[in-house]
């Protein structure tokens, strides 16, 4: 009996992953580079083709297809991608290119829809017909499924649940507006107050600033959670504040799209997973009653591998004759 | 040929509406009443259903259902209103009343749904898949038509889209958090904001106050709406203020759904029409480009027989043949 399968791709700015995946969800076979970001993309097609084309051969049998999971925003008719900071992408033809250089089905998706797709079919909210799944990593993005469907919306931009505001009078975001939940709970954002706090008192921030071997320049969102694992006073002041914008979005996304299940993942959350608790306990005291009636708020089931299980899930449900 | 119509009710805090619809959305007849809050739901449902009698007298034939819109949250399953904050309902079994009292189909709603429904069958988001409507009234409320369904959520609550926090730092909103759109922006926002800023500078606040002759208790947004249209710069600089807010607001939603058509309608839009030119330009400003490509931003189109007609077509889909 032949085994359905199909290949994953997660292209993020640092790790450049693909691997095999079974009609479960499961992984059945992977490779990883280092993002060759400054190759640019035809270095890094090239480098996708080349990881697929050792899975396909290694598997004895061809997937149904491949799905490429980018952080950035896709042209839904054309598999363009119009803008990904991460990789410094602007107007690349991903989809054009991989088909010229793959003998499969290609599907290009973002990132967090790709997680989101995967999280629906294999993980925290199978069986559900209404989820809403936000990624904090150093961005902030998100993916809904609504009334059975994963959204696309009009331009194929829905879900870019990083940007919805929560402080009209904030600070500036990196998409132009200001106080979008990223910019001030993306790591990013995260890292910079850090280095505005410290500027602000040193002696009370010291201890982060260790943490960092002494380089104000190095804190990242990690040092910032590792230094409160740590007692760092301040790190923890920060993370409070952190927790209070998380809770507003979520809270926030709560009321927009009644979803059954809100999924938590990414590099911040995973950094700091005491931040479910707490915006699971701050959705429910200011998100509407009647929203929150049906609600759970869970961490993501599939983790590090959320990106390509859900990169080729939707692949095997785009091409393959099973899937949901 | 027999006609097929469905009867349409738009319950609100003042007045009552029945209206009886054809399948193009036109009003072929129509009745209302101040609604009698007072005499609660079992006289109001009484008022409804002599009204639904007499109309179904008039034209001969029967209706194909009556669908009935109600500005609260309605059990999807049991049609109970289970809050209604401007008629003072709690757990309301508005449904099976009225299935008790009426010989037709009944199908009950929230209000802002029920327009929706109507402006996307009928009226400003006509054909296309994915629509926000935002109806800023005394509340604010929504509506969401993504990949083609209205949303309803897991709970049947999706769409509060008033209650988006758009200031985390903001004032009290009255359902227990703080900052929410309608905090800032709906009519009894409104209304606050004038008081607290004549009590800070009654110098300033003389000609606002005149518009409500000398009662500080008296203004309400529609008087703020006068004030400014004859130059009261007070009233100019809270509307500008309400304007940010909006903004801050509409290009979340932008964000977050992706939709063709933002649908603006509702008494505080109606009484200051330039919001419309002011949000379109503030979205397309700090929205993100890709979300906002293939944008319009619009008035609806149904204006104040939005209601009835939006619960008769959401009847008409329900239980006639024909429909969308």
């Amino acid at each position: 009996m032949k085994e359905t399968w199909a290949l994953g791709v997660d292209l993020g700015g640092t790790k450049l992953e693909v691997a095999g995946i079974g009609e479960d969800g499961t992984i059945r076979d992977s490779m990883r580079l280092p993002t060759n970001v400054k190759g640019g993309p035809a270095v890094i097609e090239r480098d996708i083709a080349d990881m697929a084309g050792v899975l396909r051969e290694r598997a004895g049998i061809p997937p149904v297809g491949i799905g490429v999971g980018i952080p950035g925003q896709i042209d839904g008719d054309t598999g363009v991608v119009l803008f990904c900071p991460n990789l410094g992408w602007h107007e690349v033809p991903l989809l054009a290119d991989l088909r010229h250089l793959l003998d499969m089905p290609v599907a290009v998706t973002n990132d967090v829809r790709a997680i989101t797709w995967g999280e629906w079919v294999h993980g925290a909210g199978r069986g559900l017909d209404d989820i809403v799944c936000l990624y904090v990593g150093t961005g902030i993005g998100g993916g809904v499924v609504s009334a059975g469907r994963l959204l696309s919306g009009c331009t194929n931009t829905a879900g870019e649940l990083g940007h919805i505001t929560v402080d009209m009078k904030g600070p500036p975001c990196t998409c132009g507006n200001v106080g979008c939940l990223e910019s001030l709970a993306g790591g990013w954002a995260i890292a910079r107050q850090a280095r505005e706090m410290i500027g602000e008192d040193g002696e009370a921030g010291k201890m982060l600033l260790a943490f960092a071997n002494g380089s104000i320049e190095a804190i990242t969102a990690e040092t910032v959670a590792a230094a409160a694992s740590a007692g760092d006073r301040l790190s923890l002041a920060l993370l409070e504040k952190v927790c209070r914008a998380l809770v507003a979005g979520c809270a926030s996304l709560v009321n927009a799209f009644n979803p059954c299940r809100l999924i938590l993942g990414g590099g911040v959350i995973d950094g700091v997973p005491e931040l479910i608790d707490k915006v699971r306990a701050g959705v429910r005291r200011f998100a509407l009653p009647a929203a929150t009636s049906g609600l759970e708020v869970l961490p993501g089931m599939l983790g590090i591998d959320a990106g390509v299980v859900g990169a080729a899930s939707l692949a095997m449900r785009t091409f393959g004759k099973e899937g949901r």
